[in-house]
This record gives structure tokens, C-alpha cells and sequence, in this order.
């Protein structure tokens, strides 16, 4: 296993940061790599946001459901697909009525998503191998329109998620994942009902022992508890009008 | 710069491969890779079905507009958002209408997309620190039906885009960025039209000379040219319907 494997496979979310801003050099750095992802027939369709200030990552703290570490950490960003770039280059090249339609396809939506993702992890990968942590924060899908007016953006952009990044306080352990027969299927996707279901019966004892263990006892919930416990709660169901109000995923 | 972020930025896509599969060490250590990647609330939202039958490969070869690399190369992976794994979940807990709700509407359709994009680009900054090479393949959205067929997924589960990985056979050049103050906003995004504008302008150039430089000046059409030509014919629009036919991006 070589350096870069071995430190993919050591991440963990960090979600508490010294206060120590990064510098113009490590930013740079991070989106720069992010910049380097591949991107779906060069459209390269998002665009990324560094908040630094504290006025507006105060507000974007409180959108996403008060988590502190949105606010203080040593930088920001938000990861948004975008098409906006597009609609504008449908402008200047007199083709605004075509261009339009395809953007405001389904198709380029997941471009968008995809494109933005791929660049997210690179970044991700780059600032964790400065020695940085870093944490997801899809909670800023809590309120959009909220989001959408502290950041500015213009139509055709959606922010997808939050990246705070920093020198980490404090380590959180590594949660087991799903086992790798059942993520990973060989020519087609496994349909046998009994060992899909044993699959997870197995992972559901792993995480069980996973929690237990952390929590001296105090919780030993499974994996399929804790998801239906999630998805029983209906969340975020403003998105697809939303999405559409920004003139994406329309047709 | 350190090793990692100098292996970021040394990315181009590679859709040439020497006929030499990969071993099974070799593909467990790029999948486990992208498992340890972020994932919405635990949700570990997708799947990854490795293809090694020839037939199969040969069908999705032609799927994805007769590219010859997704039959020939080291090993082809797809990579899907998966939400049949929460269906199957809703039976397990007795909850199937409640969750049903929740996975079929657009904002999980999103925590899909996201999720098996950031496993992929661990996976492939993983194949990379090997030495091999990779090209993502979003051809097979051409025709996700076929491509559904051929891998047998069941509902709830998108194909999204296939992975070419394997030693080198040929590299490409990097093609050059869009400008970095062009993705990268502060605080708002920015909307100065002019500057916008002129920014698209010097990237035009660069793209231009890049194309001239390489083709000994048979090209040399400027990026946002690249981009009218591609988005003004409609592509994949049949995608919404397709996804909400598979129980995703509903509500």
C-alpha cells in the first residue's frame, strides 16, 4: 500500500479546527487540484466559493443547522454545480435558445453534480495530504434560497455542499464501511435476495459492536436501523422546485 | 508541492491500454479506496459493478459510441447511484412506504450522484499512485437502458459513468484549465459581466494556442466555441424521463 493509499483510506471527517486561517499558498493549492479533475467533455460545469467572511459564515453556519465548525475553521468553500458559465457562453456565441435547452436538461444537471463532486475529492485529497482536515456539509442543502442569497449566485447555479477545511483539534475514528462484496459487484449487479440481505445482517452486526464500543455501551444501534431512522424523516423535499427554479434538471 | 498534489495535477485522461488485466489486489485496493471516501450521512448511497466478461465489455463498448478503451484495458468499472439498497432497507424495517418517500425524491437522487463521484475520484487518484492510467466514460449515459440491461440493475440504481483503468499504453497531454479566478469566487460569487467576460476571453486564447500548438494549426477553435458546438445539439434528453422511470428524481 503506497503513501497516497494509505492516507485515502485514513481519512475521517474532522469537525472541530484550530483557529489558524489557511494561507493564500494551501487555497491555491487545494483548488488548483480540484481544477484538475477530469470534467465531463471539458465543460467543466462548477464553480467554487471560498468564504471568508465571518458575517456570511455565521449566516451559512446557522442555515445548515448550527454546526459550529461551518463557521470556525481554517477556510471555507462551497461546491456548486454550474451552468450559469454556459447560459452567458450561449450569449457570445448567438446560440442562447440552444444552448439553453440542453442546460436546462437532466442530463447536464448530473454533469454539473458529477463535475463538481470529482473536483470536491481532489481537493479533499489534496489539503489531507498538507496535513489538513476536513468535513462534507451537505447541511447547507437545509435552506437553499438562504445559501443562494448570502453566496450571491445567479441562476443555473446550484450550491451542492459545504468543504470547512483546517489544521484538526481533534480526530474522530473511522466509521467501518459497507462490506466490499456489497458495494463492489463482478459483470452484474448481485440480485440474490438472501445473500444481499445476509450482507447487510453482517454489517449491521459490525456496526452494532462499532458503536457499542465507542459509547462504553450507551448505543449499539445498526446500520439499517440508523438509515430507516433517517430516511423515515422526509428532508429537503423543496429541492426539486428549487432545482427547477434555478433552471436546471427541467426536461 | 508535495508527492500527492503533484500526482493530482499530473492527471490526464488515458484512452489507450496495454492488454494486461489488472490483479485482484490491484482492484480491491482502488474500490476500497473509493469506499473510504466521504458519504452523505452514512448513507453510502451508490454501487460499483466491475465488468471482466468480454461480451459484456464489448456491448457496453458499443453503448458508449464504439469507444474501443471500454473494451480494451486493464480493467472497466461503472459506477452507480444506488438507492435499491434503501428500498431493500425499508422492507427490512418495516418502514418501505415511509422510506420510499424519501428515496425517490430529487434530493437523494443528488446525495446519489455526489456519493459515487466522490468514490470514484478517490478510486482514482488510487489507480494513479499505482501508475496506472484511467478515462472516465460518460458515453454509456448514451443509452442507460441498454446499459442496464447489460449489467442487470435493478430499480433504484443509475448508472452514471464507466471507468477505464489500466497501464498506459499512450498518455494524452493536460489540456489547460479555465482560469482560476474564473472557478474560484470570494464570498459571492461574482457577476462584474465585463470581467467575466474578459476572463472567458483570455481563456479563449489559451485554448486556441493549446489547440494550434498540438495540431500544427489545423485547430484552433477557442473554448466557448467548443462549447456551442456541443451544447446546441440536444443529447441525452430522454435522461429525465429514463430516471424517474427507475424511481429516482420523483418529488
Amino acid at each position: 500500500m503506497n503513501e497516497t493509499i494509505q492516507l485515502i483510506k485514513n481519512h475521517r471527517s474532522v469537525r472541530q479546527f484550530e483557529d489558524k486561517p489557511l494561507t493564500k499558498e494551501q487555497i491555491e493549492a487545494i483548488v488548483t487540484s480540484g481544477q484538475a479533475a477530469s470534467t465531463s467533455s471539458f465543460i467543466q460545469a462548477y464553480s467554487i466559493i471560498g468564504v471568508t467572511d465571518q458575517d456570511k459564515k455565521k449566516k451559512l453556519a446557522k442555515l445548515a443547522g448550527d454546526q459550529s465548525f461551518v463557521e470556525n475553521n481554517g477556510h471555507f468553500l462551497v461546491f456548486c454545480a454550474d451552468l450559469h458559465r454556459h447560459q452567458v457562453i450561449g450569449k457570445m456565441e448567438k446560440q442562447e435558445k440552444e444552448l439553453n435547452e440542453s442546460i436546462e436538461s437532466t442530463e447536464k444537471f448530473m454533469v454539473g453534480l458529477i463535475d463538481a463532486a470529482l473536483a470536491a475529492q481532489n481537493a479533499v485529497i489534496a489539503a489531507e495530504s498538507m496535513g489538513l482536515g476536513i468535513c462534507y456539509v451537505g447541511g447547507i442543502r437545509n435552506n437553499l434560497e438562504g445559501v443562494s442569497k448570502v453566496l450571491n449566485t445567479p441562476s443555473h447555479v446550484i450550491p451542492l455542499f459545504g468543504l470547512a477545511v483546517g489544521y484538526p483539534a481533534k480526530q474522530n475514528s473511522q466509521k467501518p464501511r459497507l462490506p466490499f462484496q456489497h458495494i463492489y459487484h463482478e459483470n452484474e449487479y448481485e440480485q440474490n435476495g438472501d445473500q444481499y440481505l445476509s450482507e447487510l445482517e453482517e454489517y449491521n452486526d459490525t456496526i452494532s459492536k462499532y458503536y457499542e464500543e465507542r459509547t462504553a455501551g450507551r448505543r449499539k444501534d445498526t446500520w439499517t436501523e440508523q438509515m430507516g431512522n433517517m430516511l423515515n424523516k422526509k428532508k429537503r423535499m423543496y429541492m426539486k422546485d428549487f432545482v427547477q427554479s434555478k433552471g436546471l434538471n427541467k426536461s
